[in-house]
């Protein structure tokens, strides 16, 4: 609500997500374009540019899970857009007190539906956008203009015309019954850490009550990586807030062969304390 | 022309483009020199550093095509440099009201091609680079103490003896023809799509007149990715101004094998509009 | 000494040293608090975040060979923490008019040893840390803060009590004879050059005299890449100082098949120059 009861004033931080990678000079561009366009820019943040191609709904994840390390009037630009050029808008969006610019395909799904308070407007690129725009790097001709300009000050009104119909997106929710919990693996990160879906909060105050039972194996919810033995499997409340499945020094991912989509089950002992 | 006409102040923005990669602590260690001796530095922005190890022809262009996305007085240190440490010079120029730092191998070939008025000298490594310098990194030991130098304003004329012998570098020109144009595939990008150096221009007013065939597949030019099917080939003209052959939601390089340096085929419908 | 004759004032620089790599927004997430709770932040740099998993070792040669190339008064944060969340502390010191923040396990080892000054002190986790600190992230929850902290003017002494019995790390040393030197490969880097623990000072005022006999092949020590021919190994004392094998135009290590571990010879003749 916070954005409604004071205005937010922009904090000179830009954060980027996008799918370009590394390899390319597709980020570099977009920085030369912020820098010369913005008077008041004081850093522009790498979120993430490996996404992977064309994958919205990781994006979604990553920006969903990062904004609010950042402090209140920063400007985030998120650009995985396979629909580039086409008749998708472009959006730019306040909500939690923070700037959102990226294309409506679900992309600030999350971040937007976690505020009631959010305000969305679809950006008017004739007016805000380079004259000259391409119809397949908007990240460049438009999305990166536009942050310039809400980061010198450029009230959010005015960035286009406000719209409702913005597309959501949602992860899927975890199966909760009373001692059982059937979560979805989102994410596997560098480390082959698997993230679920499962908010830590489900596993109340004791989660070390809880474990994973998976081919065979027993894995315990513990409290850290290294309260597991060297090389064994854990679960445990991530930094994110979420039931992730980990192994001590080493790569879950790759011992237990899941990937994102795949699902695994939480079971809670019936007795005390082990 | 403007390089002669307006003096050129420092934007104070610094960009890097190397083959060092991000796996080791080389770009980062040129940051620090580069912070340790501009006073005026705003912001260093990475280019890319995942120049093929010792391609200068991939190196020369990537920044042929970035940096005119900076503003004016912006210093762009490129560093391919399979010939440090040898008698090869180091240039330091003044082009497109922007600055330049490279070895001289045709890294800088076509930005200074590009640049009747360019200016470039031949580095005085000795007066400033570092006194104790290293002959495999440049980069760190005269490279950043120039590019510092220049952001917090030293005159081009001051780095060295003007030379007017610098290495050139051209891509190879595509084959034109009335309704025909054959081109070579300079890069595959992140995407896995197929930049080639055909300039777009040459598609004239309509280019979805325009195809290529390839493999017995024929390859409609159309305006972006989106106005294909998923999963399909198309051609465009992308950010760069290029003609780049892509698939809808996925990989043209993985699909088609083409590699930078193999050569396609345009051909324009000799009857009316399809 | 430095450090103790004269107060170091704080640069506004930050470096950030890790394992988290490039796919995850842990890097950006660090950074947003980083920008949140300093003032008088200047710059962040990345050294790397490409350091194996878990590798302490890596992380401490690499932090080792890059702070000297920073300015008097910046802080190094360098997180590679399997025991993130167990007793183990978290350090902040001072060496070399740096300072660097790092969990004990050796990662500051090399650095502390070469600072007969040092001071460090274990980190109250709970008076600069978040309130709410997650078990697995103290790059986000605890260095970043105190990094902050430092860098916005915090004196050392009040991040913690002192402590001296940090953990220490040392790289094998190379065995040192009158014409021979039998050295380890600490590193490949990202050209495939193999970088030893032997320190180039070894090889004397002459150091063509020396060379490496490796799986029948005799290597010759030379200035820098280019003295080879191109596809030839050679040895050179590369910009660290340290003995490297290398080949001209491509991978040592993937011709050799050395890896880090590995020990090779190098040799001096025993007669005239060559």
């Amino acid at each position: 609500m916070t954005a409604l009861s004071t205005p937010v004033r922009p904090s000179g931080v830009v954060t980027l997500l996008s799918d370009f990678g590394q390899q390319d000079t597709y980020v570099g561009v977009m920085k030369g374009v912020l820098l010369a366009r913005a008077c008041a820019l004081r850093s522009i943040v790498d979120l993430t540019h490996a996404i992977p191609p064309q994958d919205v709904r990781a994006a979604a994840f990553h920006l969903a899970h990062s904004w609010r390390w950042f402090e209140r009037g920063t400007v985030h630009v998120a650009v995985v857009d396979p629909g580039v050029g086409s008749a998708r808008r472009g959006l730019a969006a306040s909500a939690h007190g923070h700037w959102f610019l990226a294309p409506d395909n679900g992309l600030l799904g999350p971040v937007l539906a976690a505020d009631p308070a959010a305000r969305v407007h679809a950006i008017d690129a004739a007016r805000h956008g380079f004259a000259q725009r391409s119809r397949t790097f908007h990240g460049r001709d438009v999305f990166a203009p536009v942050a310039a300009a809400l980061a010198d000050g450029l009230a959010l009104e005015e960035t286009g015309p406000r719209v409702d119909d913005w597309q959501a997106l949602s992860f899927p929710a975890p199966e909760v019954a009373a001692a059982r919990i059937e979560a979805e693996i989102l994410l596997a990160d560098r480390f082959g850490n698997l993230i679920t879906n499962a908010d830590g909060a489900l596993l109340g105050a004791r989660p070390e009550a809880w474990s994973v039972e998976h081919g065979g194996l027993m894995i315990p919810v513990l409290g850290t990586y290294a309260d597991a033995q060297g090389g064994a499997l854990l679960c445990l409340v991530n930094s994110y807030g979420l039931v992730e499945i980990a192994r001590r020094d080493g790569s879950a991912a790759a011992q237990l062969g899941l990937v994102p989509g795949d699902r695994i089950a939480l079971s809670r002992a019936s007795k005390g304390p082990r």
